[in-house]
């Protein structure tokens, strides 16, 4: 893992081209990208700046444009492949300012750079374009069109390079190490804090030692609810001590340069109750079906459906969405935010297309997570892409 | 640490009672907040789940209502203070779904609930209100008025109860702690990544022991630049050796219950430049000058004007931003976005009052990073709050 730009000219050049096509098919002159998995994919740029506005201008004729504030502009000159020319920071009195907003630059810069009249898309829904910054672009370009293109970007990401695949399978080594130590560590009386330490510096520290590599930090931290509590699904943890006769999942992933393996696994601090022993029983079925089902030229619904046909045989009605693509990825989500697996999307599965296949059942009194990152290939099942026991871990409490 | 509410119902009802007199000041009959923290400041929700929608809706005669995905209301019911029939749950088909958006429902759960016609306050300005949440929920309730109360939340929550600073204190000595682990690893040759597993491990795992307290996640990771990379003030880290002859800072936070306390500090490893040791000594000059300069009745530019001056007489011009409240938080930004220190904010500041004071110099070639969190006081300067030795560390290479 080093810093400058992750991919080569030829991968960046290809997703410009494959961007500007679908720009096209839509009719867009221009593009403001503000997500910043969109901006890191697009242009290689890598910092903890989005919490200020920054966008990644693209148009059909110049290589695009990186803009945000002016320190962080010093950042795109680290870490992206194009020219310096094509960095534009704005001043800090826009930063978090109550009477001016760093939009009306963005628009001023369109407007000085001939887009007054232009059909702009822009990422409508997403964390880091607020109903703010979309007033403020709208008002300094009362000429130009403003349109929906969400997911515009996202949606070329689906399929991913080698090199793509490459980190991604480091991050499955990243986060089967990271469930080791799960494995090791875990017991009844253990503050909760604790093990989360262990796990975080276990998937940063990294794997291989000297010639092995170092970990990113996941777009999501760990998940570690236990007993009632892991009723919820988005719990993080505490301080106090893991209690015995419990379940608890733990829903994790490795990260390599943005890049992620998300991974549950679920723990029982005792002996499991016969309901939490069919519940994992109908889920290792429902698993292997779903990865069966995940090839290629099956559609995204083919996944949950084979899933919950072998959780309805075991009596358990599921439903909701079982998974989401996962690649390049910023907080807070580490999903691709496109295809959904759940009855509803009918979207074909591609080859090296990856998922994080992501059953979890909740009940009021417990939650059980066994999930799989995947990658789609064509004729055969899914490749899983991290090694580790799928079996409900059990500790003698 | 322990889930469930984090403070008692008495400050909660206390902060009610001030969002709906400045509701009340603006006229507003229903607030809808997204924004994670003052959900959680409002109403003790706690979790990752803030990457799906989800808000608190607040009127002048109902206690507060949670809304979000259903198994996030889960979440609710085991960390809110509001009986349960103030937790409302959307279904899963609602996330993320492209023919649909979660608004329409929160829209349709105010007309059914009376605020069809309601003049209803908006954060317009937030990571978690996208422009796609703003127009559905103006579409979905054509007679009612949407208006801006980006910060009114925010606003209330500049000055820290006894609760709320013993959590922050805590920070502070978790971040004191991580800055020890800084001190004893650093050095020419240690990879990036394992330092900062180190220290993301040291506050996690706490301090005091058995009798002692775990860590919370902090709103931001680590950032580790060293050399050149450091004139870009948000990069965060790799897994390449520290090299000699580089300056590093290290900007982390101490967060506990949430609640943070950042400080930066900075590493060379060999013998430091000239130009460096200036800087250093300008810096600590201006950051005694500031400290002292913030205490209550003085505004907030005057600590950002005591530690401009001192860095003028040592020929070093700075502007720009030199800090921020701090509190509270969830990714992506650990500060609170209403008070900045800086020229032209004139904010009074008042007894405990917390911030980040956060002083640092970039240049192309380096970046030095020494800065306190700060309580402050009447009549005397401000409190710092964590206890590390201020100076530039110096390792040999």
């Amino acid at each position: 893992m080093s810093r400058l730009p992750a991919f080569g000219p030829k991968e960046y050049a290809d997703r410009l081209r494959r961007v500007r096509a679908a720009m096209a098919a839509r009719d867009l002159d221009v593009l403001v990208a503000a997500d910043p998995s969109n901006m890191a994919w697009l242009t290689g740029y890598d910092g903890w700046s989005f919490y200020t506005d920054q966008a990644v201008v693209v148009t059909h004729d110049d290589l695009p444009v990186y803009w945000g504030r002016h320190m962080d502009a010093q950042g795109a000159r680290r870490t992206v492949w194009m020219d310096h020319d094509h960095i534009v920071g704005y001043h800090d009195d826009w930063v978090q300012a109550t009477d001016r907003h760093a939009y009306q630059h963005l628009a001023a810069w369109l407007v000085d750079h001939g887009h007054a009249r232009a059909r702009i898309g822009v990422e409508l829904d997403n964390y880091y374009y607020s109903a703010a910054c979309h007033l403020h672009l709208g008002e300094g370009l009362p000429d130009a069109d403003l349109t929906d293109a969400t997911g515009l970007v996202n949606w070329q990401r689906t399929i991913k390079s080698p090199t793509e695949l490459d980190y991604i399978r480091k991050a499955a080594l990243l986060v089967t190490r990271m469930h080791e130590v799960i494995r090791e560590r875990v017991r009844p009386g253990l503050r909760k804090s604790s093990l989360v330490a262990d796990i975080m510096h276990a998937g940063i520290e990294g794997v291989g030692g000297d010639d092995g590599f170092g970990g990113d930090y996941p777009a999501i931290v760990p998940l570690v609810p236990s007993g009632a509590d892991a009723s919820a699904a988005h719990l993080t943890w505490d301080d106090r001590p893991f209690e015995p006769d419990t379940l608890t999942f733990f829903e994790i992933a490795g990260c390599y340069r943005r890049y992620h393996a998300p991974l549950s696994r679920s723990v029982y601090l005792g002996t499991p109750p016969p309901a939490v022993r069919r519940a994992e029983e109908a889920l290792l079925a429902g698993v292997a079906a779903g990865i069966d089902a995940a090839r290629a030229g099956n559609r995204a619904c083919d996944i949950a459906d084979a899933l919950h046909r072998e959780l309805a045989a075991a009596g358990i009605e599921r439903e909701g969405r079982c998974g989401y693509p996962i690649g390049l990825s910023y907080p807070p989500d580490w999903g691709e935010r496109t295809i959904s697996l759940r009855a509803n999307d009918t979207t074909v599965l591609e080859p090296d297309m990856t998922f994080h296949f992501m059953p979890g059942l909740w009940t009021d009194d417990w939650g059980l997570e066994i999930t799989e990152s995947i990658r789609i290939r064509a004729d055969v099942p899914a490749e899983v892409l991290a090694d580790v026991p799928r079996e409900l871990v059990v500790v003698d409490a």
